[in-house]
């Protein structure tokens, strides 16, 4: 019993070291795979950056596939947390246009990055049943929390009860990933800006 | 004389065969880079594909950047060329439709592989300059002839003296990228037709 009783804290002192270790590790080959890409980042690399040994990396993960899963998994909660402060309590067309400066504002300042979910896409769709379906999964949430708030605008009575919400949000989220991929190659943010003004033209359409 | 007359012709011929060389080179590399990346494929891999020696290889290009430069060159033309058919007289709200269905089936029969200029935009535009200029450039001459077409759509009648074309036409081809990345990543042409309908939906607001 005295045994058990002090086993059980150390257990949980281990297992929230092994949640930091393991999210370490994550951070670093986001960042990593962020600025290079998934093929060009080696688990050597990642093991530096994050300071981290090859057994503490492969405690945890499989292999480099199953980190990169991690990866967008990480990738796609970061951008669904940059967004809800716009997205979380979107009801209206001011909202829209408030999501659209500060998403135009956020590429101006990192507009060579591209986005990071939109990256792996292209890179992993066609090399990794796996990582598609996760990439897949990730503008499925997107899709979906652009879809709640268009729901919300129809709710006040903003957009038609006809509105399809589902299919606007997912031609937004096109007309997104579509400018900020033009907009990481022309090395300016104007493609996006003008994508987005044609995808909040397409919900005005919808307008009651 | 005799031998400068005859040198002409074998140089002619031995040009010839050079530009059949170069071709067959780009050409592999081209497949072989648009099946995984430009990183993942290996000049030892283009030059088993094409038959070439490493000699001959770098006769023609002084290195692997400067041979994906000419692979999106040929991408380019390939595309345009694919597009012509309906981009070259396009000048009408039918044409315009056409042009939809057809790049839709033949995002159907090859959902998978994505659009090779927007892959290679992903990987490369922050990676290398050289290619991000080029790539770039890709972009602008697709635009273009976007553009040409909702031009002879204005001159006809067929939009508004005020319809901002290149403006248009950019927005049209983010709603295409976009599109694809979708559609790749889910495994289905859902979100390109979404998309495109959406950039569809948009020139019709310029209508006359």
């Amino acid at each position: 019993m005295p045994l058990a009783r002090n086993a059980k804290p150390e257990k949980r002192v281990l297992t929230a070291r092994g949640l930091a270790t393991r999210q370490r590790i994550v951070a670093a080959a986001a960042d990593l795979i962020y600025a290079a890409s998934a093929e060009r980042v080696s688990l050597d690399e990642i093991m530096e950056a994050s300071g981290t040994s090859k057994s503490q990396l492969y405690h945890y993960f499989s292999d480099k596939d199953a980190l990169v899963r991690a990866v967008i998994d990480i990738q796609t909660d970061r951008i669904l947390q940059a967004n809800s402060k716009f997205l979380g309590p979107l009801d209206s067309f001011e909202g829209l246009r408030a999501w659209r400066d500060a998403l135009i504002q956020a590429n101006r300042l990192g507009v060579s990055g591209g986005c990071p979910i939109g990256s792996l896409a292209s890179e992993l769709s066609s090399q990794s049943e796996d990582a598609r379906r996760t990439l897949d999964q990730s503008f499925l949430s997107w899709t979906a929390v652009i879809e709640s708030g268009l729901s919300r605008m129809k709710a006040r009575g903003h957009l038609r009860p006809s509105a399809d919400t589902k299919t606007i949000a997912l031609a937004v989220l096109a007309a997104i990933q579509g400018g900020i991929l033009l907009s990481k190659t022309a090395s300016n943010s104007q493609p996006l800006e003008v994508a987005f003004d044609m995808a909040l033209a397409h919900i005005a359409q919808h307008a009651a």
